[in-house]
């Protein structure tokens, strides 16, 4: 990353790269997995996914698109949220034992990284944390499809990793065009069985990486008609989809996630996610609502560098007419902070159980997380520990 | 296609595909083809460019780039516009003879709908003619980088490939997934060297198919948000890339090709295209012109069906604060019109040497062509003609 490129607002040319998978998108197409796993040449299903899932009957669903598809499989749900590298390592033993042959993960992010583990392990061999940083994967993986069914996590279509390291506590971030999947399938009523505490903070999720996203040093227009999309998407529908649970707000809270997901895959993130990795790891926390606690500060760290960006944040949101700098700033603090609001979830890291006495190794961790490379401005351990106190 | 989504307006849910190749973009970015080749497991590279590209010294600059990456290669420039079927067979037949392995097309959309052609050939056989239609490929093509040196035809990330029988004297669309490259690689410093007449003709085409692929009946969030960019940057750029060539507005027109690519290719198009492929392939006629002619008209006949998207599209070319049906009508159809004679070129079917006598061969062949399957309005012989003659 060139930095003077982010000093000068991106006024620099610059190379962009943007990959996404084959996206599908739809009420109802689950029903489809069993023909995507079929055409990526799949005979053995290796199907991840968590016990929530399993109760709402989703996986059951699945199952049966994969069996009138005439695939068998083995089904793995030993996964929990911020997944864990021994999930990963055992059901990496679950895959060579059953000689599967495609993976397909179904869940929120948990469960998705969980499978995209498995399929690394799959073709690598190997620890999980030997993959840890950029670009570490040698092999290709095998043929992975994957659904989300929360409206947050950007897993499906996404170049990132996240493993909670079980020993040290700590996650880290895999990031490599390997772990993009081939396909990434959304079915919006997976949504219908979401437990309420889930949906705002997946929202949550979903902009934190759109707003990250388009503040990135490596942004561009392929990544910014995205995040700004999503955040369009937030700003209708984040509200009433909370409160009525309507249907079409809950599918563009879906649609949110996917083109927030496209954005930060491919102009990665920043500040915000490089500590809400350390929290998360430290302290086993909801990352939707780590995110939460921390965007409006992170938000205004960059407003030395965040040009007109800013105002047209704020005019995505629904705010028009306005002109200043100093004006934009406050707006968009305000806008950014109302979703959060209605997106529900604790307001301080407190809440969440993280002790002040961390912040120094919650911000030598972050300034080792992958996401740092993008942020708009520099950084260290005073900033990050600055932050943290703010939002405390 | 479900037809009374289209005249609900989209209203009713429907299932989505998006598909695009990895997508490399920046000034200076052919150094990279090389890479790109070897990344694909390329040995040997089948160029294909034409006769324009090896004089302006792109060939020669590509040729550096894949000795760099220790990859042989022959070069095929034996393509013209309008890429004809028996240009097509016998580059096929030069791919066979050399062994090659992978193919990497540099060019306006003939050169890299020809780089496809053999491309389908190298892997299925047969005659190019028999890949006429929607989805008749069977098998996966050799591996594939394209390289547009204009700013319009989209060839580099779409699903279509338009080919001219020439004993027919008839422009044919095949259309298959497969035959979207493995990379995509815009390097806009390639405009440098684009005839003045293909800049704006080019870049009309991009506006065409932006309009077109919005106002599709398979359009979604993940085409709209890409074909409103195209229109955006558009605005914005083509009349000044036009008159003073700045290096700034000749990238954007370069990005708003991408960006129109991206949502042509997943929303598909609609009557303006099912028209301008009969006429291209009867007349040999520049398809960046044929398209500057048919679009108002199409536009016009589409106002039944387009909803509020009219006024989003007027707003987006920099029209604002209006809300009447009937004025949102007028606006659109004024900022598209401007937007088409500042591209230049000529303003009638005529001057392209069309004869009314052959209107309904043409409107004939169009009803076959693919494109009319995402019109967002029905329509037969009569409709097309009287198109034909409205804008004779």
């Amino acid at each position: 990353m060139n930095n003077k490129c982010s000093q000068q607002n991106n006024k620099c040319s610059q190379q962009y790269k943007f990959d996404v998978p084959e996206i599908i998108f739809g009420r109802g197409s689950l029903s489809q997995v069993g023909s995507c796993a079929k055409r990526l040449g799949g005979k053995k299903v290796f199907l991840v996914s968590d016990e929530g899932l399993l109760n709402a009957g989703w996986v059951d669903y699945v199952m049966r698109s994969l069996t009138e598809a005439g695939l068998s499989f083995v089904f793995y749900g030993q996964v929990t949220s911020n997944p864990k590298d021994y999930e990963i390592e055992d059901g990496f033993k679950e895959y060579v034992r059953h000689r599967a042959d495609v993976i397909v993960g179904v869940g929120g992010g948990s469960a998705m990284d969980a499978a995209k583990g498995i399929a690394i392990l799959g073709s690598n061999g190997g620890r999980i944390q030997d993959f840890c940083g950029n670009n570490m994967i040698n092999r290709p993986l095998p043929p992975l499809v994957l659904c989300p069914t929360t409206c947050g996590t950007g897993s499906d279509v996404s170049q990132f990793v996240i493993v909670n390291d079980s020993a040290e506590k700590c996650k880290f971030t895999i990031m490599s065009r390997c772990v993009a999947p081939d396909i990434s399938l959304t079915d919006p009523d997976t949504l219908k069985t979401l437990p309420e505490e889930y949906l705002g903070s997946s929202a949550i999720d979903a902009l934190s990486h759109a707003v990250e996203a388009y503040f990135s040093v490596a942004s561009s227009t392929l990544t910014d008609v995205n995040a700004l999309e999503a955040l369009r998407l937030l700003e209708k529908s984040l509200r009433p989809a909370v409160k009525e649970h309507r249907r079409d707000d809950m599918e563009n809270l879906c649609r949110a996630s996917l083109h927030a997901g496209m954005a930060f895959s491919n102009a990665l993130l920043g500040v915000g996610h490089a500590l809400a990795h350390p929290i998360g790891g430290l302290y086993d926390a909801n990352h939707g609502h780590v995110n939460a606690i921390l965007l409006p500060e992170v938000l205004r760290f960059n407003f030395p560098v965040a040009g007109n960006k800013l105002a047209v944040l704020a005019r995505t949101l629904g705010y028009e007419n306005f002109g200043a700098k100093k004006f934009s700033e406050e707006i968009a603090f305000e806008a950014v902070g109302k979703l959060i609001e209605a997106g529900g979830g604790p307001t301080g890291l407190k809440a969440l159980g993280v002790c002040k006495e961390d912040f120094a190794v919650l911000a030598e961790r972050a300034l080792r997380d992958v996401c740092l490379l993008t942020s708009p401005r520099q950084t260290d351990s005073d900033d990050l520990q600055d932050i943290l106190s703010k939002v405390y």
